[in-house]
């Protein structure tokens, strides 16, 4: 099919930035609707009215508009990386004996399907439960994980400086009670290990990196072009890595709204509490997008209006 | 995209006759550790080592292989015509207030989380709440429901024979107590209207209506295919209906195995208690399998494994 | 220690008769933060400002205030009366086999329990779904049930003109979609046999007797008093079925206000939606009280207060 | 009703140890059919055979029998105390704004129907998140409130030697980490504002104090005697606190067993996992058993059928 896809974006180059210029100015007018994240002060001061997209295909070019540039902590987005880790590290089979691969309509922060007498496990990755226990399974202890997802990003990004944000980091650690009960709930469950303490740092730290909608758009080149580095041959992993963690974005991808988006959209999808959504088109495209101004559901509003576009002009749903 | 598809076909003709049939002698060793439907008699007669596959391309072509035409009840596979007729007669917007488009972790049977105090509709339409829901938003009264039914399957697969068992049927009405329960849970919280009994009528008979694994295939290409009546040009609803329930298909359609399934698999399906599969491969395949020992998802076990070796074979997830 | 309690009566009569007096007065204000039942006509044309009490201790005596002698439905407090018989129809050990003890949070008409996966019986009888299984307990077929349970009633209230309103009846049965799905649920769970319809009417006509406060103090008195018919000697059943209803009542009664109402009255109650409440001080009162204005959780707004109030004139609570 | 009270007793205290003495007898098979905790090593020490019962009069009579000097620790049995505590400390109304006193079919450990969207509060103290929460409000910080808690529970029981087992606690602290998952829960939801490790530390500490039976007594005399410290004449706190806490032992205090322990013994009760039982006779006795061989409920069994035996042979029940 790659060759259908060249020819497309061969004459597509101009028009794809136009097109993308145009997507920004359409959804601009969302965020007035939409509400920043406030749970820590870090993210609340974050610019409303900040709209980006960039997109990488598989021949490496991007292509961007608005505010692309504009660095904002990668947050759940995180779990998508950590999920894949931790296959690459531990297995898939040692992986989802202690995580699910099934959607809930639990909110994503959510504990108490756990806690049910026949609660044995999170229900997928993409939720916070799940995510932790992902994290949890990553190879190393105490600073080796996150170091571990450090280089990682790194080098799907092939930039050397993306860091996380101390701030951020350190108010999300000091306000996370929330994910402390599920933690320990995990440990009571002989789920995670390791102390407690240490999982949370780790996965605290992951959330709160920063990186841009051009970071976003090369983990999803690289999840939609099997595993491969972006501009490179380096396949970092199994390509089926790659399959399985795009279809977990589609069925849990975007917290509860996750199948009206798959409707709506049809990109398989992953959102961020401080506005950023990472997109893969399968073979064809990664995609990042930027938006601090959040629907009810927790999603970019201004980034899903631009999403939606994109995938009616392109045709990019894969239900079509 | 449809000349690459058409060069694909035109030198897979003769190979896929041979894969379908290595399809079937491959998994037909799965039987014996499933398991046949056995809550109502006429279920339980199946016969467990049925196992067939049939396919139908975009231009019409046919392959099968096994016991694709042994007739058996649909069941929850209505849930896809019963909701795309809804949609049809009354319009996206007046369903989806009365049911939601999320997947959940409730088993298809569940009513529970419609009896929580914040439980207002349905998660979706694949469970059982939400396609009784479906069924009583499609247009007429008593037996016009159903008829209205009957009249759209036939048109789509061309056959004017399709009819329901009415033994199964019967069955279905006497031991139906669970959706009796959930109809009238559905009327307390006046999400139906109309009288339960001429509604779980009309749900009862299509559910027990008799297809094989070519009426299957026929309504797998019917929405792969934008909603087109196969082998003719007729074009039986908009396509963005076809979309809508293929996505659904996708976050919902495999019971509480549909996470699973879109990793392992990848192409859009929704099974039945009776051992049938449909699949959905947007723009190039409708897939219908049956096999009537079931896992413990209640998925056809012989089914499952068809398809997710088809999917290898020829690469149809969509998520790669 | 009955010797004591004469006692007490003996020089209580007049200070007994100007206390409910004053219990009337000091409570009528209540009304008006109350609201009276309106899902059907029957009970919402009640007069909320209406208040009554009645008391008859073990002699037989009666004391009485306000409008007592006004009539309304026993709705909920028929399911003290429906488990009694049960269990003198079937036996403890059968009747407990189908429904549990346990106080719950659920509502009283809630069903969510019951639907999970180790969801096996309701939790108690004096929530609709374990009242709906003592019913289905009650001996005989069809009428033969509601005719069982006029009979006992009468018997206890020594009045033969005590009946059900046909009009509350059919409002009932026309409304109570809750309760069909309810009981369908328990079809379903093999827990109840018959006709689903058959044990509904039984159970909506129980509701729908009428009775006043007099009435109410009768059956006090005999669950007090080791079920003996007030003014005879006879004893309708073994006693210690009157101290397990009056423990239920205890722990489950009063919908989910039943634990603080144990410390704040401290006398087994049950209430009713029609605004009745029926008390009983073991071994010394049955109370009768009336009045249609419900607070939030369901009780007699003005009836609770009375119960409070008389419960620490006469220190009645059974906790000090 | 003193002196009714007083003339039997006065007749009865021969009789009442060779009471004791054959309940002892008479229940002692039932060990065999019970397991000691095992959740932690100091528990799973406990000889199974033991069982032993005290009971205090309000003239502060003794009467025991078996292994009633045997210490254990009191676990769950505090959570009486520290209600009381908090209620002196904080007021009921502060106590209960952050503290149900609904009973609940919950296990004793659970937490998610506090995680459920309508989750505001703990159902009732006599669980462990409610428990955690008394103990939060107990008057101090760090080490204080468990000073507090220990002087209180000193002086009930006039014994200055009374402590906590420091390996018990070293185990509950290590091993605690569902109600470590709590405390985070309650914390998350601005319900305890300490520091939680603080709080856990205080309800470990009192949870491993050791009793016997003499102890457990004397607790429960001072609360079905206004509490009154046992042969004194010192009032602790007001004997509305003293009937609230023997109201909730009755709804909530055995476990998911309180509604049939109600029926079967009527006498307020609360169990602990160590194998002890405090029972409260209202202006009558105080009684501590203990049997640390559990039934599946967690209570002792041993200590179950002593105090069904003693409630039966003294006809104690509240509700006859």
């Amino acid at each position: 099919m790659e060759v259908l896809v060249l020819i497309f974006i061969n004459k597509g180059d101009a028009k794809m930035d136009k097109l993308l210029e145009r997507l920004v100015k359409e959804n601009e007018y969302l965020v007035q609707y939409g509400k920043v994240a406030d749970y820590i002060p870090a993210l609340k001061s974050a610019n409303p009215n900040d709209i980006g997209i960039c997109i990488m295909d598989i021949e490496g070019n991007l292509y961007s508009s608005g505010d692309y540039e504009k660095k904002f902590t990668i947050q759940s987005i995180s779990k998508v990386l950590s999920l894949m880790i931790a296959i690459v590290d531990k297995g898939e089979e040692k992986v989802f004996k202690k995580v699910g691969m099934e959607p809930t309509d639990e909110s994503f922060n959510s504990l108490y399907k756990l806690d049910l007498p026949y609660g044995d496990k999170p229900s997928n990755p993409m939720i916070n439960s799940g995510a932790i226990l992902t994290t949890s399974l990553i190879n190393g202890k105490g600073e080796e994980k996150f170091n571990r997802f450090l280089e990682i990003i790194r080098k799907i990004t092939q930039d050397d400086n993306i860091n996380y944000n101390e701030e951020v980091f350190l108010s999300e650690k000091r306000t996370g009670d929330k994910n402390r009960s599920i933690a320990y709930l995990l440990k009571n469950k002989n789920l995670i290990e390791e102390d407690v303490e240490n999982i949370l740092d780790a996965y605290f730290k992951q959330c709160s990196i920063e990186v841009n909608c051009i970071d976003l758009a090369k983990i999803g080149i690289f999840l939609a072009n099997k595993c491969k580095i972006p501009n490179t041959e380096e396949v970092l992993c199994n390509e089926e890595i790659g399959t399985l963690v795009t279809a977990l974005m589609t069925t849990c991808g975007m917290y509860n709204f996750s199948g009206e988006y798959a409707v709506k959209v049809g990109i398989p999808s992953k959102s961020g509490v401080a506005g950023g959504i990472l997109g893969v088109v399968p073979g064809r495209f990664g995609i990042g997008v930027y938006g601090p101004a959040l629907d009810k559901h927790g999603n970019s509003i201004a980034g899903y209006g631009m999403l939606k576009g994109l995938s009616k002009e392109l045709g990019l749903s894969i239900f079509n």
